[in-house]
């Protein structure tokens, strides 16, 4: 009430610098107060999106050419905060589970979106899991309290715009030929992701080295169940010039992976291993750095903690995401300048993105000046 | 040069909304624009005053009825931003070795104060330890940008303010008669804090509980040796209603105090074994929670980060302070509503406070919404 107050003199301008005594409104101006003061309550919506990939895009486990997302907005005094929940579907969420779980954040109740501890606190008590829908609503909260502080998420943090890393760009499981045209299509960007955990393994890394000597990160996807044949290939893709292994082993095999972590020459990265903060603490001592995604870990608040976290456990950082629009990706790559390793590479593989923010530029992830999370929509949807 | 340039259109209304080409410039054009660009770096100044206390101040080890403290302000772009190094003798800063090290500190190599990760890196990395010196900068960098940004920086930091904790106050060791006028005079506070570590601790603790009944937290400030006779003394001082153990034992008795820790009825917090972020670390499985204080951690920056850390590993936390002015406890105090105790209590010792700030309302930690640490200077020094 206080607040609507404070608000309605500081929007109104009636009362100037007049201080206002409580006790001289009338009722029915203290009626228009209120009015005006629910207006400025937060109003979330939502709505199903399904981003359409140029590629059929193929992991160790399937194929698919389209990604359900949800777009939300926060709207409060007049601005709009953008939000996306990116959904494929081996995560088990959807369009369904999502509008179900965002059909019960009623935001209404804060009158204070800089509140975001608690709002955000509040939305993830709802109901366990649904972190894509959760990371929706904590995106498009991030996106309105930076454009009402007038500043994008990465200055407030205190980081520097020209320290974010390069990309890495994700060439799928596929047949010597088509990886070759893959690899020849991927001349933009200077660092190549591989898609292991088959095996082709030997051959995949041989193909992507017939056309380039990029340096190249590989992802196995848990693929490899035998330390040793694990120790084995790390070394092998060490001497091919790979810079990075994600996810060597099944993530319940910890004892396993701390020795292969301990033994292997290149860095070990949780990724399947790893969703929130308590599984930043398990992962130290048994992975050589983490692989933080917006939509395992419920969004920016989170991530920007598990990246000091990481950082204070002198553990390594990779910014992953899905595929999925503009939106998700200037959201996470507020945090880029502090990432050892980026992984943003899931606008680019979409043909219908509504958004314009965050840039690849020469390979290098490039925010723009834009308050929030730097967006602009250009589309609509 | 482009930061200049964009700052000065910003600045001087000469050229509205026009696009400004670069090669239209003259020189002397140009050369103005220098020189007003050189008008926005930062000038870190620093002066030393001495705070007068209210009481002499006893702890374990020494008595002393001053403080030195060095003030430093930042000035960027006719905004200031206020910091302070508090610095009790017992941690071997000084008037002299603050000015030393402030000297060395260039910060007119930034132009843009928001980039504090790099800022805050370049001066943590310009000498060891001096601590507080280094604080000095960061509250200052801090009260700036939250200045720049127009909001306080709980409020940047999504932090509700109402709520904050309730603060101790601290009775000094001292005959029954003294400590009981100290329990009177403390009438405002709820929780009493009383240092430890004396073979007057069974006494203290019935002296003050002859007058009230309020909780009572103790700093031992590493004075039980023996853990066994440590676990006999918490487990008297928790049915004495004591709430917490600060230190109890020295700090390198480690695995004494894990044992303790796991056996200990009360919560037990790390003091002088916690300086920075590696000592969480450290502390964890070790105490059950932290007490962070600027002087000792290099200022919010560090803060903030370790007080994330804490609750990623399950640690309650502390925020504690040193006799200081109204500058480092509002500054502290931005992060007061995600900490479960607060000792912030060092201004009310003193009697030359030339700030006003976070004020302590029946007792409990109250923040002002004034933009950066929340600061007002009300004296000239």
């Amino acid at each position: 009430m206080k607040q609507n107050r404070r608000n309605f003199i500081k929007t109104s301008g009636l009362l100037g610098g007049a201080v206002l005594t409580p006790g001289i409104l009338t009722n029915s101006f203290a009626k228009n107060i209120n009015i005006i003061g629910d207006n400025k309550k937060m109003k979330l919506t939502f709505k199903p999106y399904t981003l359409e990939l140029k590629h059929v895009f193929t992991i160790a486990t399937s194929s698919r050419s389209t990604t359900p997302v949800m777009l939300t907005q926060i709207e409060y005094d007049g601005i709009i905060g953008y939000g996306e929940a990116s959904m494929p579907p081996y995560l088990g969420e959807s369009h369904d589970t999502a509008a179900k779980f965002l059909s019960k954040v009623d935001l209404s109740q804060f009158n204070d979106p800089f509140k975001m501890e608690e709002i955000l606190d509040y939305v993830d008590s709802i109901e366990d899991k649904n972190t894509a829908a959760k990371a929706a609503v904590d995106i498009a909260l991030h996106d309105l309290v930076g454009k009402i502080i007038g500043q994008p998420w990465y200055k407030v943090w205190g980081f520097d715009k020209t320290k974010t890393p390069k990309t890495s760009f994700t060439i799928g499981i596929d047949t010597p030929k088509v990886v070759k045209e893959k690899v020849l299509e991927a001349a933009p960007y200077h660092i190549l992701k591989a898609k292991l955990g088959r095996d082709t393994d030997k051959q995949m890394i041989e193909t992507i080295r017939s056309v380039t000597d990029k340096p190249i990160v590989v992802d196995v996807n848990q693929g490899w169940t035998d330390k040793h044949f694990a120790l084995d290939m790390i070394n092998w893709l060490d001497e091919k010039g790979v810079k990075l292994v994600e996810q060597p082993m099944p993530k319940t095999q910890i004892d396993d992976m701390a020795w292969l972590t301990e033994n292997s020459p290149l860095p070990t990265f949780a990724d399947e291993a790893l969703q929130r903060i308590p599984d930043v603490i398990k992962a130290h001592g048994v992975y050589s750095g983490i692989n933080i995604k917006l939509m395992k870990c419920t969004g920016l608040r989170e991530a920007h903690k598990m990246l000091n976290l990481a950082k204070s456990l002198d553990m390594q950082v990779m910014l992953g995401c899905m595929t999925a629009t503009s939106c998700s990706i200037s959201a996470m790559s507020q945090l880029a300048p502090e990432a050892e390793w980026a992984d943003l590479d899931g606008n680019l593989l979409i043909g219908n993105d509504p958004f314009e923010g965050t840039l690849i530029v020469d390979g290098k992830v490039t925010l723009t000046d834009a308050p929030g999370i730097g967006l602009t929509k250009v589309r609509a949807y």
